[in-house]
């Protein structure tokens, strides 16, 4: 179906939205892709929506592929399954719920994997029926508190989701393998620069976890790679290395020392430095154990104190930190909570008033490399006085580990013996995670094995993230003319210019584009006539981005040629005008 | 993509669905098309999806056919434009609202009128731009009171919903007419025994309006078709014939009667018979004028009481009265509006205790046969007593005019002068309309026209249940042994039944599905081994209903034959087995 602009619903703008923070959507809105109905809610245009089903289709043929099956759930979703999951609880305010007009409970649909679960339970019973691949491409709802970007991180947009159903482990190993082959060929396929990381698979635990990333700096995902390995991972899954432990029978005896005026790290480390200077080398804010405090509130509404011993050369990196915790959440720790626990001593606290045995009964996790026989420099919960020598596991014993410290360029890779860290930034477009038995034993999808004994289902999930795609391909391929899109996706094969007044011009340049239309060549003609000028359709065509310009104008006369200019590398040639058919077919099919 | 039957995600039931109320209904969920999530919310399972998307793809082929463009709006719709256009308070609790985490109020779109003339608003802006065609197919929310029948009327279903944009009301004839057509094209193709009927255009007014009904005995609306013209309407859009005013020169003066104990039109007949009777012929209830009072509750939630005036032989219909006033909603008129108007006398109302002049200022609407001149029996509003000769703009002058009496078989034909009207009952597939500058008032979308001056833009409006599309063809063809789909939508062309145990019936069956693959047929395979019996595998075929059934069993050995049965005909046919795949595909490229 050729489109013309003369009839196409688009309208480009000269200027960018006032709400567009990132490139790709000013120009999706400038070239007249989408529109926003609502903060993160958008329509898609002609052009939009065409972009959207190829990407969409190339999903779908991968999925397919693999022999993944199609189905379709609602958007609108009754509370019950999601009450057996515990998720309509621990969901909290991320999701849309509702009420129907006898008040019944409902929400939009943030994530399947209930539907997907029973859906399974309704139609087997038997091993023999796994694995099973199930998957959907379907408008999903989440209610973000900081909807960005255009449909980068909306609150309604598209996701395929699959997810595999095995009895056993080595099976979900199968499963998974098969669904990474089909993401690697899908992100291939969509013209990504793209990344695959090591993640955090959530709440639900899960053992492997990864996620497709596409290299962008707008990206809202901080990842790490390795500078000598292939170690990369998502910041938040970041495990560091850990020390081994070490001998400590030469350690002094921990001994408090008074350090008045030492309310920040390097105050600390400058007064050590001047009263009780080191011999071998001076004292640095990494020989000091920094106790941070925090209130984690639990998804069943309880809030319980949290202390985090970090080195104090580290920070505490909340979305680390609530990475591991995720579905609960953190939040400070205030003068109510001082309140309540009068042994704290406000700026010198230390391991000696912290852990669940302690009077404050404040759990005390600590950073991985926090190991046992280290020594710290640490408050020493006496107003003025922090304790110097003080060792793990000899004269205190934290209650556990937390992978919340930041991690930073130059960090030693947790994977290799040569490589340090170094991070940048993507758009998370696909994330594929063995998900385990959490969901089947929560809504008791049981199978019969071999045996003709029950045993639980095991689960994967795989997600793209559709509508962003859109947004990160445009993101990942843009330049300073315009959008500039990868042949498989781009909404036309070819954008025709009628550039020029004389009828011929118009006439050669019909002929081109209906005879490409016929050959099954997907055609966008601008054939506006009147005060559209060549230059206001060469500025569209760069906007729009189609990866083929033709310009039919005065070479036709002259020369009997047509203009035939890659958008994305701006290369440009001369085709004789009776070839162009034949020239371009074969360009759009290679 | 061949499905194969051991691994499709199907499960086929041997018994009917408790809720199952419509055969579509049961046999889509036997079949193992779709799941019911929550009452009028279903989930589409492989075989579901598959008819479902070859539905739209033809829809989406004909809309593409005539040149409207398709875009897609979001579901999830802010408050704004639906207070523009008062909908937010007209839809009552017929719609899903909900708010978001800062309290910002939405809904659920159950259509999409301000969003799209937003949209053409926010894109065009002269004459020439227009007309514009836009469509899209989408899922939509509506929170009906009694969702039944499966998809029939579902709480979440898909819409194809087009309008269209023109500055005149030619243009919008030619607009309307390029839609009707595309419509025909589309139930032609779907495979539907489907009638055009007029319709009411609810409460936008607008003057064309017909809705394409399937014939279906289980559909909730009821049609009228004239026996001797083409004449076919929707009973609430039935406009009865309205004889002309007569002369009333020699009637009597109108005088009041003693008619004790006649609570009912018949009571009265009789009475009169009997007391009072006539020469030419007897009383009958046509002759006497019937008043119901009845309360309308307006959209702003004022209630106002109203009277209605029918012949004694006719009924109310409140579908038709609600048609006509829609969207206000009609209560009883009860003790409490009773005791309101003490000049009304319950049981012998009369016109003379009526109008918006009288004493009661109640709004006096009459059916469109109560036409000047002509003379009644009708309560005299004196207890006991009725007026005789009461002649219609002599002695009383109603306020207005109403349909809402019933329509029944015997009615004269309101288009010709012999036929008589028929009724049947059908499910609303499609609705066109004209639906004029309504929500282009009222959003303020307007147009420069040729002299440069702003016209209010006049639209059309024209939807497809895609969703129900499918329950629709399914009722429409089914059998007493399953689904039967026509073949542009079936889910597959061809069923093949590997029907026995022997490896060489695989083979050939296995060769013939792939090579049939390979050749771009869309085949389900039943492959089962094992324990499943050919009469397993037959049944199930009858039930998923795939127009063409290939059995590759014992005649192979015996003859070399494979058998091809018809699934809506059962014919069967032998065909050899080196020949079926070249038989099939021009079977199925007919």
């Amino acid at each position: 179906m050729m489109m013309r602009m003369s009839s196409l619903f688009v309208r480009t703008l000269r200027d960018d939205p006032a709400d567009a923070e990132v490139p790709s959507h000013r120009l999706l809105v400038r070239a007249g892709y989408i529109r926003r109905a609502a903060p993160g809610i958008y329509s898609w245009l002609p052009l939009g929506l065409r972009v959207l089903r190829r990407v969409e289709g190339i999903i779908r043929e991968e999925m397919n592929g693999i022999g993944a099956q199609e189905l379709s759930f609602p958007a609108l979703l009754p509370r019950e399954p999601y009450e057996a999951s515990n998720r309509w609880t621990t969901y909290g305010n991320g999701i849309f719920r509702l009420q129907d007009r006898k008040g019944g409970d409902y929400l939009l649909g943030p994530t399947h994997e209930e539907m997907f679960t029973l859906a399974v339970k309704d139609m087997y019973a038997s091993y023999k029926d796994l694995p099973v691949w199930l998957y959907q491409i379907q408008t999903k709802y989440r209610d973000e508190a900081r909807p960005r970007a255009g449909v980068l991180r909306g609150r309604e947009f598209i996701m395929k989701d699959s997810y595999s159903f095995d009895t056993t482990d080595e099976g979900l190993d199968r499963s998974y393998a098969a669904h990474r082959a089909a993401y690697i060929r899908v992100f291939d396929r969509l013209g990504f620069d793209y990344v695959i990381v090591k993640a955090t698979s959530g709440a639900m635990g899960g053992s492997k976890s990864e996620e497709f990333l596409a290299k962008a700096d707008v990206g809202e995902d901080t990842y790490v790679r390795c500078t000598a390995c292939d170690y990369a991972a998502n910041v938040e899954a970041v495990q560091v290395r850990t020390p081994a432990p070490s001998a400590y029978d030469d350690v002094p005896a921990a001994h408090a020392e008074q350090t008045p005026d030492t309310p920040t790290i390097q105050t600390l480390v400058d007064h050590l430095n001047e009263k009780y200077p080191r011999d071998d080398r001076p004292w640095a804010a990494g020989d000091t154990l920094k106790n941070v405090l925090v209130v984690l509130k639990h998804p069943d509404g309880t809030r319980e104190p949290v202390a985090i011993g970090v080195p104090g050369d580290r920070e505490v990196d909340q979305k680390r930190l609530e990475g591991q915790l995720e579905p609960t959440e953190v939040e400070p720790f205030g003068e109510t909570e001082f309140a309540m626990h009068p042994s704290l001593v406000k700026g010198y606290i230390g391991p000696g008033a912290l852990g669940e045995k302690s009077e404050s009964g404040i759990r005390y996790l600590v950073d991985p490399r926090v190991v046992e026989g280290t020594r710290w420099v640490t408050g020493a919960n006496i107003d003025g006085s922090h304790v110097v020598d003080l060792v793990v596991g000899r004269d205190f014993v934290p209650d556990g580990t937390i992978e919340a410290a930041d991690v930073r360029d130059g960090d030693a890779c947790p994977n290799c013996e040569e490589g340090a860290l170094e991070s940048a930034r993507g758009i998370e477009m696909g994330h594929i995670f063995q998900l385990g038995r959490w969901f089947a034993e929560a809504l008791e999808l049981k199978v019969l094995d071999e045996n003709g004994k029950l045993v639980t289902v095991t689960m994967g999930s795989y997600g793209i993230g559709v509508t962003r795609a859109v947004a990160a391909i445009a993101e990942g391929t843009l330049d300073e003319l315009g959008l500039a899109w990868p042949r498989e996706v781009a909404p036309a094969d070819v954008h025709i210019i009628a550039a020029g007044k004389a009828p011929e011009i118009f006439a050669a340049a019909e002929k081109i584009a209906s005879d490409l239309d016929a050959a099954g060549v997907q055609v966008l003609y601008d054939d506006r006539a009147g005060k559209v000028s060549p230059g206001v359709k060469f500025k569209d065509a760069e906007l729009i981005g189609v990866p083929t310009i033709v310009v039919v104008g005065r070479d036709l006369a002259e020369s009997g040629t047509v203009e035939l200019k890659d958008r994305r590398s701006g290369e440009k040639e001369n085709v004789a005008a009776d070839q162009v058919v034949d020239h371009l077919v074969s360009l759009v099919r290679s």
